[in-house]
Formats: C-alpha cells, sequence, structure tokens
C-alpha cells in the first residue's frame, strides 16, 4: 500500500466522521474534523472561520433545521494536489432536514467539495464548500439539454 | 512586494481573464485559463474533466443560454496553502442568462471555489466548483434566521 492510499483511507474515515456526527447531531464531533482555522462556506454561501466558530454555529442548527436529519454519501472522489493535500468531493443526500423557516424540506441532494491537509495529527479540512444539487434525475436532464 | 502578493496579482488576472472571456463569449479564451486536467464541475453538478472538454461544452452554452450573458465579480478571496496552491473563491453576478429550457434568469448570484496552481508558464485553474446562491440580501435574511 503506498503511501496515497494511505492517505485515501484516512480521507474516507474523514468523511465518514463528519457522516457519524451529523447523524448523531453533534457539533463538537463535527467541528473536530476542521483544522483551526478552517474556511467554511455552506449552502447559503454564508462563510464561517474556524473550528470554534463551525462547533457554534452546527450546534444552533442541529438542535433545529438540521435535528432529524439523516446525511448520507452518494459518493467520494480524491484528487491529491501534493502528498499531504487533496481536493475532496462528496456527494450527499439528506432527509428529515427543515428549511430555514421551519418548513419541511424533504430531500435534498449537494455536494461537498473541500481540501483536506494531512498533519502528523491526521487529515482535516481546511477549506470547505458546501452546496445544494438538483436531483440527480433532474441533472441528467439538465446535461441532455446542454450537451 | 513579497512572493504572496506577486502570486496574488497573477490570481486576480486569471479571475479577469475568465471573466473577460466569458463575457466575450469565447470558449477557447475561457478555457485557456484552466489546467490541461482540471476537474471542473458546474452549478448543477455536472463534472467536466479537461481543458479541451471545458472548450466543447462552454461553446456550446455561450451561444446558446449564456449568449447575451454578462459576468461581473462582486468579490475575490485567496487563501494560499502552498506558494504556489491556492483556494480562490469567487462570488458573482450575472444578468442577461437563459436556463436550460431556455426561459429567462435574469439575475445570478453564485460563486467559483477553486483551487489554482502556479508553475512557470503562469497561474491556472486545477479544480473548480460553480454553484448558484440566494442573492445577498435573502443569505442575510437566511443569516439572521440560523443565528
Amino acid at each position: 500500500m503506498d503511501s496515497n492510499d494511505v492517505a485515501r483511507r484516512a480521507i474516507d474515515r474523514l468523511v465518514a466522521a463528519i457522516v457519524t456526527a451529523w447523524n448523531r447531531h453533534d457539533a463538537q464531533a463535527y467541528a473536530a474534523n476542521f483544522a483551526e482555522d478552517v474556511d467554511f462556506t455552506n449552502v447559503f454561501g454564508i462563510p464561517v472561520h474556524g473550528r470554534a466558530a463551525i462547533e457554534r454555529s452546527h450546534a444552533a442548527i442541529l438542535r433545529t433545521m438540521f435535528r432529524d436529519s439523516r446525511l448520507t454519501v452518494a459518493a467520494t472522489t480524491v484528487r491529491f494536489l501534493r502528498p499531504d493535500l487533496a481536493a475532496v468531493d462528496v456527494r450527499w443526500r439528506m432527509t428529515g432536514a427543515r428549511d430555514p423557516e421551519g418548513k419541511d424540506w424533504p430531500e435534498r441532494h449537494g455536494l461537498m467539495s473541500a481540501i483536506a491537509t494531512g498533519t502528523p495529527g491526521g487529515w482535516s479540512f481546511v477549506v470547505f464548500h458546501n452546496q445544494d444539487l438538483p436531483p440527480p434525475e433532474r441533472a441528467l436532464e439538465i446535461a441532455r439539454l446542454l450537451s
């Protein structure tokens, strides 16, 4: 197993850890996967700087709009830019969310696009963007319209 | 001026170049700003690999749904991960677009989040994601609801 295989497994564990923390609605465990000085941008384009701020903001939303939400990963792709730096795309689905006004947001599809860094202490996300996407069947329809 | 200042100016020129090419509806000039093996993902989550594929796909959409579109940059932020590798966020507005079905899409707001690499030949985007966002006033309202 070469060093990229070891790193890829570590990144897969990092992705699994944010999903597990999300589904436990545990903001501290969620935030622990981000670098202390992470630049995080949520699906609405709202930026948050730093692990502590992620923990605070997620403690609020995991008690409210995402209290009953369940996140699953559809696919993860990793591109190594350096042995200790990788671009990570995570396609996800979510059920059971509510929107910012409290209305049901029953099925979501999206993409986390992040940069992960490896240190002797482990891998973490140093830049992280999240976005909502059309459902896969609608994305296929759009791809046909655009081609 | 230190090396990061020089790199920052080069990245600002790179961003200006994609905007200029877009507004000329010039797919070749647009694609020239991406690394040959770029991983590009559009606002619908549709992935495109490689500069040549970007040129082909953009030649189509710049003749159709974006034929009369005009792109402007609201703000660019750059975070250097290495002297020759940077995370680049570009907040943008667009007027005059049409959606994939050809209906007016009069005012768009969004975020390009990219990874740029510097080589002796210049800077280019090696990973690139684009996303639509709510208008800034709606994003502010959401930020208030979530806090």
